[in-house]
């Protein structure tokens, strides 16, 4: 595509297609989410998060001997440099775990030994170093903030049965680590997303990688971003607290008020989200198992309801995202509210890494230097494009 | 403009205009740079730098008792944190300047009273602590760095001339403080650059004002962006080593080998950076105060040489820009060349600050909640869209 005949102002870049990606592929219209050629549902059932991040990361699936090599990699790498938890400990303990996590992604870059070494072999290596370090930095500071001993890493557990540890302190059993390691298959790409596309944005400035990651966790904190599960979830909570018992009244009584049904709708997807659907078989099996069906049922009944009422008001397409059941797994695993979108970032952190090294070595292909809009000036302050600069003591203003 | 017919791929958003801002305009064919409707020349020649961040922020230029007011604040807010210094003293002593900086805008955001807050008033608030915390945060690192007390500020001197007696810890005079202070105004902003874009991109998902400074500081220590003027100070320096006497040979030789000159050429100036021939007169009043006018002189013999070879290779419009003559007065000022990226981000946190509010209450104009581009999936792994996964033991590679 040479040329494109779009609005491209005020619509948040909607539409605007700025750039190649061999990364990940979403079919908005079909629900089809694809990473590097594989369908999300195979990944989600067959695959493990360190094998998709490998997948992420190098364009291919690893042999066993790879993947070996990568999950030691992972594990050699899990322990945080002293001083980032020195340093946490000094942070008031009311930090929100987003804004601690942001500050941890710069005191992560001042220990890694391959910062300044731009080949792609060390960008590789620097995002092996950050999947590895932010579940433990998320435990980290969770048990800091509680005065609570920061939790060794156990190296006998997988990748996110170890997250569950570092951050919860109990060592799961194998259904539930693998329940948490889906969750991460399924939030690990999802193409040029707000957070993705700071990513790239500050490293197109040819900042190293932690640069970009710091400003995708910034992005990710946002509510109309990865903040969305913590709103879900505090939205199932007050129904709860309310004793709500006639959810499609609750429904019809929020849309009447023209407020949202948070975690219903995306800007991609006119279908069901495909993560979704996952997400809701893993709401349920986890509430089974727990005897907590409590929030997987409301929020089905919500779901039910909601597309009924929307139906009939003429909405189509405004269907469960993916934060809508994951509020639901995240709760029943022990999360705190104010963590989920942290866990978004646990997984997030593989296509991140898998984008900003896209975006880096792009440059080979032509691409320009670095993004750089332009925006349209309609300031208007004196009638005049410039105005006379008026000493202190003689302005006046109607 | 409702629809714009451009090539939108791999331009890294060149002449996308993407929303309307009021803040600043650039016309890039006259080299003229306007603030909210003031010449940069008539602000740098009669305005200070606070003043020109309260035009910024607040679209209008203070009266004397508002800006009496203004300042005060920034005096009342300067003093930093005592967990952001006692965080600093855990990092290791060799971190970049500008990964402490990033680190330390989530630490100042957990201070901040007004988080959550999203009025205007509470948001302008919260930029009057950013620009009132940046220098202190560069000082108190460097400080730290090199094993010595963290200095108070000194209620006594301007913004600019505390700035520099908190990172060097001398107390400057009036007109050495009023060169800081104009170079402060210079950089305050430039619409939108790449890391005011980043700044606005991740609060458009309403994440804080911290969470998009933090991003824009990491745009901004990209070499092609803010990183700039630290690599021409690394190249007046090689020149000096090297004992160059020759420098229309060295700029031809450079040339030869396709190597740019850095501090030459901008994405939006055709002509002279207004603010270059500003920064131009300052290195050489600095120059002669100091007795060290060697940097701008060797500065200006290269832009001399440059520009007569480079209108002989055919290249015309490529000029001084803003890094070329402040990499001089920074360092003729005392900086070291690895803290001359932060100086601009003392100054441009002006910028950041009021496109942010800018970002987050354009929305009420029917904006787009957040940045989302498209990328066009190029992946080809299969020779389909969607491949077979294979498990591990069966995997081959060609």
């Amino acid at each position: 595509m040479a040329e494109q005949t779009v609005r491209t102002k005020n619509v948040g870049l909607r539409g605007i297609t700025v750039a190649d990606t061999k990364i990940s592929y979403i079919d908005g219209e079909r629900g089809v989410l694809i990473y590097r050629g594989y369908r999300i549902e195979d990944l989600a059932l067959r695959s493990t998060f360190p094998e998709t991040a490998y997948l992420l990361l190098h364009e291919f699936l690893p042999s066993p001997e790879e993947l070996q090599a990568f999950e030691a990699k992972l594990r050699e790498f899990r322990a945080l440099p002293g001083f980032v938890i020195e340093a946490m400990k000094a942070w008031p303990r009311g930090a929100h775990p987003m804004d601690a996590l942001q500050a941890s992604i710069p005191l992560l870059a001042m220990d890694d030994p391959d910062l300044g070494d731009e080949s792609r072999e060390a960008n590789v290596t620097m995002a092996l170093r950050l999947i590895a370090r932010l579940p433990a930095v998320v435990g980290a500071w969770h048990r800091i903030r509680q005065g609570l001993d920061v939790l060794p890493p156990d190296d006998a557990l997988s990748h996110a049965g170890n997250f569950l540890w570092q951050v919860l302190g109990k060592k799961p059993d194998e259904e539930t680590a693998r329940i948490m390691d889906v969750c991460l298959i399924l939030h690990a790409d999802h193409t040029f997303n707000a957070s993705t596309f700071a990513c790239r944005e500050v490293v197109s400035t040819r900042a190293h990688m932690y640069a970009g990651v710091a400003a995708g966790v910034g992005a990710l904190s946002g509510e109309l971003h990865g903040g969305a599960n913590a709103r879900v979830m505090e939205m199932l909570q007050k129904i709860d607290r309310d004793g709500v018992t006639d959810i499609a009244a609750w429904v019809r009584d929020r849309l009447d008020r023209k407020e949202r049904i948070m975690g219903m709708g995306h800007a991609v997807y006119k279908t069901l989200d495909p993560r979704a659907r996952i997400l809701k078989e893993l709401a349920f099996q986890l509430g089974e198992k727990t005897g907590q069906t409590k929030w997987p049922e409301m929020t089905a009944a919500i779901e039910e309801a909601a597309m009924a009422e929307l139906e009939k008001r003429g909405k189509k397409g405004i269907q469960p995202n993916v934060d809508f059941y994951s509020a639901s797994v995240y709760h029943i695993l022990g999360f705190p509210g104010d963590l989920m979108t942290c866990i978004f970032a646990v997984s997030r952190i593989a296509g991140w890494c898998a984008h900003i090294i896209e975006e880096k070595f792009a440059e080979a292909q032509g691409k320009p230097a670095l993004y750089r809009p332009k925006a349209e000036y309609v300031g208007d302050y004196c009638g005049r494009m410039d105005c006379e600069y008026v000493p202190p003591e003689k302005r006046g203003r109607d």
